[in-house]
């Protein structure tokens, strides 16, 4: 802390010149003497890269050298740190992420792909090279969540690690649920309001949120990225009558990815759950993100705040740059990548109450035959509700008390011998939060 | 991250074997492995302090050399690290941590009190010899929000900073409105459940989270702590007419810690106020503590988690001390202190919606009179609402367009002149959160 000669200017290159690499140009730009205030030093952009040179950014790019290439770019002499804010798990990306670490430059990412598919190898060039690899930005945008979970509360043995992260997929459930629309049209407005990738499985097929939890995981746990562990499915099967009657029992429909260590291994999801909906993952509306922390001292930390958009994840990328500018250097996953276990990826998921729907043809014991598939199993109801006649049919609500999937499952496998089922039932677990 | 040798242990010595000191010692003994694999070094408690040894203390302590004086054990040649969970601002606590700071040991400290009192000089002192002076646990306990404020957010200017900060107010609030029961029944309650302090001043009259606050304001706007400045105002003449009133009206009653930077200078106030009951901190129930960090490109952050106890306030001193195993070293308020600008106090407040709850005389033109108050102070109304009468007299509620504080002042000492109003009026300030 005193400052015996002026600190050198950390140097950064910046390689993409999208919404979040404009939002880093602004940060540096518009907060030059806090930032220097603050890291004690300078911090400086010296090179950009991006395709297309002559497309309008709306930041004067006039005073740093270009480069088309971004490899080019993580190469440079005057480039301390790598700034890959591309996108892409392959290609470009992959490419100048690998080559700024092989040319010694500290990396600050953004990109949730590039590190659930390649985390593990690239964390472990970094540490071999005693170099940092840094990606606030690639989980939940603005939280400070990584720093929160590697750092802040590193005297804990996480016991579970829970996150809407998706902000997309939640506006899209929310809005179904207050304008009382289906999910196809709420996907098509959402669509036209731009809030959906290129590829929008990504999105509502969980990907993304996926690859965000399974980072968490990571660092949670002390294991290796495993991405394709994490059971994904999407929210395309939501429908406004499970919203709606989940809502009428005091529930919630989110995409919640939870991830736990259990005795059986590592369970990392992104499904649709139910959540109680006064609790804080319930309330969560529209495309805000949360993040539930559950370590063994500190109990349940719960984050909130933007998960996207161009200053909040600016204003990740530039935590993790200033962290570096004052030497902070701990390892990707907050413990040597070496070091890290493989995880055991757990055969199913901790035992959960289950919200059923289902229809039944009305006739005399017809409900019998289906409590006894799920007594047969092992589960028993806790609630149970017939919500009016359609014609011959009944429509049953049921919520069970924790079943394991399995149980569940069997059960299911069950129902249609009874004869007494109109159409699928619909099964969604019940998180408890 | 390459380790060529073995790195030494960071030896700690542990002044406080109250709940804290001894939440400390079990998470050090309980996760020696778990820790060092993180910190990238062994964690060892070497010594520790406390006036009587006799006690009973649930743990074993028999490893560690034993103090009676904080001071010495300051002063050790073999501690690294100094933890002061004593408690008090001035006396043992002040002079153990001075010794420490003296003695060329790094300070981890749980205790508000000193540092809102004394921290511009010891962080003067740290930062002079180089060493760290870190209070992530003196702040909304488990939730690591120094951490998020010091350094996740570290490239956002801070536009404001909010949080229910004291467990015990938020306990009583929320009580006293699910049980409906007055404030002085539910203090009773909370005094036989050990939920206040020795002194209940320092949780009901705002004191231990005003500390708190000029802690987080130091921090957001790089100004000298400055305790003295807040605006204090403790619970306890929130009465329950107002609370469900406040209800009625869709807001709940919070002690609410707001600091922002105006135009007239720094404002700091802990203070009753009115927010929206379903906002994240009007949902806040019992002793949870809440913290919202707004920057200018990060947006809202709201942070959620246990504010006291063994385990949380342990985990946060433990999230401390393995920065320092790691090898972290920031400023105690996230800029060198001597470069801390003595803050410019705000004379007045930022201007607010105002609850104003009255009785009036139910006579014609009553409430007219009263409007005239407010037209000619320059303040417009929201909403009204009259109750229902209590015999002659007609009690009224007034939401109000946003005033200062100033002009409600002005309004409400015109309001006896009127004739109109039995007893006293009772204006809340409404935060826009």
């Amino acid at each position: 802390m005193p400052v015996t000669s002026k600190p050198e200017p950390l140097r950064l290159g910046l390689a993409g010149l999208g919404t979040v690499g404009i939002g880093v140009v602004k940060i540096v730009q518009q907060h030059a003497d806090m930032i220097s205030a603050r890291a004690g030093r300078a911090v400086v952009i010296t090179a950009v890269s991006a395709r297309d040179r002559s497309r309008n950014r709306d930041a004067d790019l006039s005073g740093y050298a270009w480069e088309t290439d971004p490899v080019a770019l993580a190469r440079r002499d005057d480039v301390d740190v790598f700034i890959e804010v591309m996108g892409g798990h392959e290609g470009p990306a992959r490419d100048a992420t690998a080559a700024a670490l092989a040319a010694g430059k500290d990396v600050v990412t953004a990109n949730k792909a590039l590190l659930a598919h390649h985390g593990h190898e690239l964390a472990l060039v970094a540490e071999a090279r005693g170099l940092a690899l840094r990606f606030e930005a690639a989980v939940a945008g603005g939280i400070p969540v990584i720093k929160a979970l590697t750092e802040g509360l590193a005297g804990n043995a996480m016991r579970r690690v829970m996150g809407v992260m998706n902000g997309t997929c939640n506006y899209i459930l929310t809005r179904m649920e207050s304008a009382g629309l289906p999910y196809e049209q709420v996907f098509e407005e959402a669509r036209q309001l731009g809030y959906l990738e290129a590829d929008p499985n990504l999105d509502v097929g969980g990907i993304d949120a996926g690859h965000k939890l399974s980072l968490l995981a990571a660092i949670a746990f002390g294991t290796r990225v495993s991405f394709d562990a994490v059971e994904l499915e999407g929210i395309g099967a939501v429908s406004i009558d499970d919203i709606r009657l989940a809502a009428d029992m005091g529930y919630r429909i989110k995409l919640l990815g939870v991830a736990q260590m259990t005795g059986r291994g590592l369970e990392q999801r992104m499904t649709p759950c139910l959540v109680p909906a006064d609790s804080p993952l319930g309330q969560l509306q529209g495309g805000t993100n949360m993040v539930v922390l559950e370590g063994d001292s500190v109990g349940q930390i719960v984050l909130r705040g933007p998960g996207a958009g161009m200053g909040p994840t600016a204003s990740a990328v530039m935590g993790d740059v200033i962290d570096l500018a004052r030497g902070l250097r701990i390892p990707a996953f907050g413990r040597p990548a070496a070091s890290l276990a493989a995880p055991v990826a757990a055969a199913t998921t901790a035992p959960a109450p289950y919200y059923l729907r289902m229809t039944l043809l009305d006739k005399p014991g017809a409900l019998a035959k289906i409590a006894t598939c799920l007594g047969d199993a092992g589960i028993s109801i806790d609630r149970m509700h017939q919500y009016g006649h359609q014609g011959t049919q009944a429509p049953v609500l049921i919520v069970t008390h924790k079943a394991t999937r399995d149980d569940m499952a069997h059960a299911m496998g069950r129902f249609a011998a009874t004869g007494v089922l109109v159409g699928a039932p619909v099964a969604i677990r019940i998180e408890e939060v």
